[in-house]
């Protein structure tokens, strides 16, 4: 099948078929970095570099999900979109996704400071993710909540992860990975209010289109990612800059 | 030397100074893709990825520099700037460095409707030159300007891209190279105006720092494409949906 023609998108449930396609196929899970990850392939170096960057998509989520808010005059919407900044951002004196994840980097060796300026992450990161949160403000209602889909399929990476890390790592512990325990949750929740979102606001074909489209460019801003960490960490190819880990091997 | 320390730009030759640093250190022509290429060590289909994906920085030029005109109300500058449009696009009826980009993409066997459609490119490409066109539409006049200045390092790379083709492949002729031949008088004199621009009007250190951290901006740009094109093409990590070389090998 070609996971681009849309010529069959008849229908509500001909759309979450192919959406379903589209991350059975896209979905990052199949990228050799996450399997190398998970399978205890890489130095505490390579995971400092994954964490480091992936900082940078984690505390922009937030933001592209401002800018989700700002597209709905319709405050329904806004009432069940809203918690998703709340769950990255905390509430005020408490702890969200961003803390979480800043306490991975704690216990990966990496300086607060350093991760939160973003100063050596991989241009290629920055790029994606920018390209992420422009698409959202830039397109449709539509296209910006069916680029969030990708939510569907995460439980199951982070189930991998969790498993991978605790099993192939001896510095891993249970405490350094409440973000993706807590995404374990919050995930699905997310992706179910998406998906009859899309089911039932993408009436046309040519709507139904945008959404697989949307989907589709997601897969490519996680694909992105992945590749340049390979590039820079695996094979060795650091672009001047960037953060070079002290133990790379 | 540290080429991020923008402690010592005291003056406008202090300035000029460490624009040229930054490119002797930062410009691509150090990408091992760039070596390979002229070096006669790639594959037609390898130089097929390359100007394919090239050409989406081709044809984003003009727009990124219609952003610039925008920002301008000086009638002044925008008199100076507009040829660079018309450079590109051509005069109607008449032949621009897109069509000369396309003569090459002709000559190299492929489609021209596909190279238009720039289905095919990586995503790391479209996400890279797209962060350039809103680095433009979003930044300063000052900003905007600046990041244009890779141009005072392109005519050594066009020199080099000529004579490697014409020494190390078959099947390149003189005709393909039109646009690089052109681009070895148009790009000094554009870069040149430029310059004079960043001395004159960056009269403050942070405005200085800023003229710097824009032009290292733009070499990230270039060099995420090359890196891109190197780990897809190169090293054979095709991302999925992007353009596969009939003959690679």
């Amino acid at each position: 099948m070609d996971i681009s023609d849309t010529s069959t998108l008849v229908s509500a449930d001909a759309l979450e078929a192919r959406l379903r396609e589209i991350g059975a196929e896209r979905y990052h899970h199949h990228h050799r970095f996450h399997k190398l990850l998970h399978g205890g392939e890489l130095t505490r170096g390579q995971i400092q570099a994954w964490a480091l960057n992936r900082y940078y998509y984690q505390c922009s989520i937030p933001v592209k999900d401002a800018h989700v808010l700002a597209k709905f005059r319709d405050r329904e919407v806004r009432r069940e979109w809203i918690h998703r900044i709340t769950d990255h951002d905390g509430e005020p004196g408490g702890e969200g996704g961003i803390d979480r994840w800043l306490r991975l980097t704690d216990f990966l060796g990496l300086d607060r400071d350093y991760v939160e300026s973003t100063e050596g992450i991989l241009p290629a990161t920055r790029f994606a993710v920018d390209a992420y949160v422009n698409f959202v403000r830039d397109r449709s209602p539509l296209e910006a909540v069916a680029s969030s889909l990708t939510e569907l399929f995460a439980p199951t990476i982070h189930e991998q992860r969790i498993a991978g890390f605790l099993a192939n790592y001896d510095f891993f512990t249970d405490e350094m990975l409440a973000y993706f325990r807590k995404r374990l949750t919050q995930a699905p929740r997310d992706a179910n209010f998406a998906l009859r979102f899309v089911r039932e606001n993408a009436g046309t074909e040519p709507k139904r289109e945008a959404v697989c489209r949307a989907l589709l460019f997601k897969t490519d801003v996680l694909w992105v990612q992945l590749d340049a960490l390979e590039h820079a960490y695996i094979e060795g190819h650091v672009p001047p800059g960037a953060f070079t880990p002290d133990n790379v091997q």
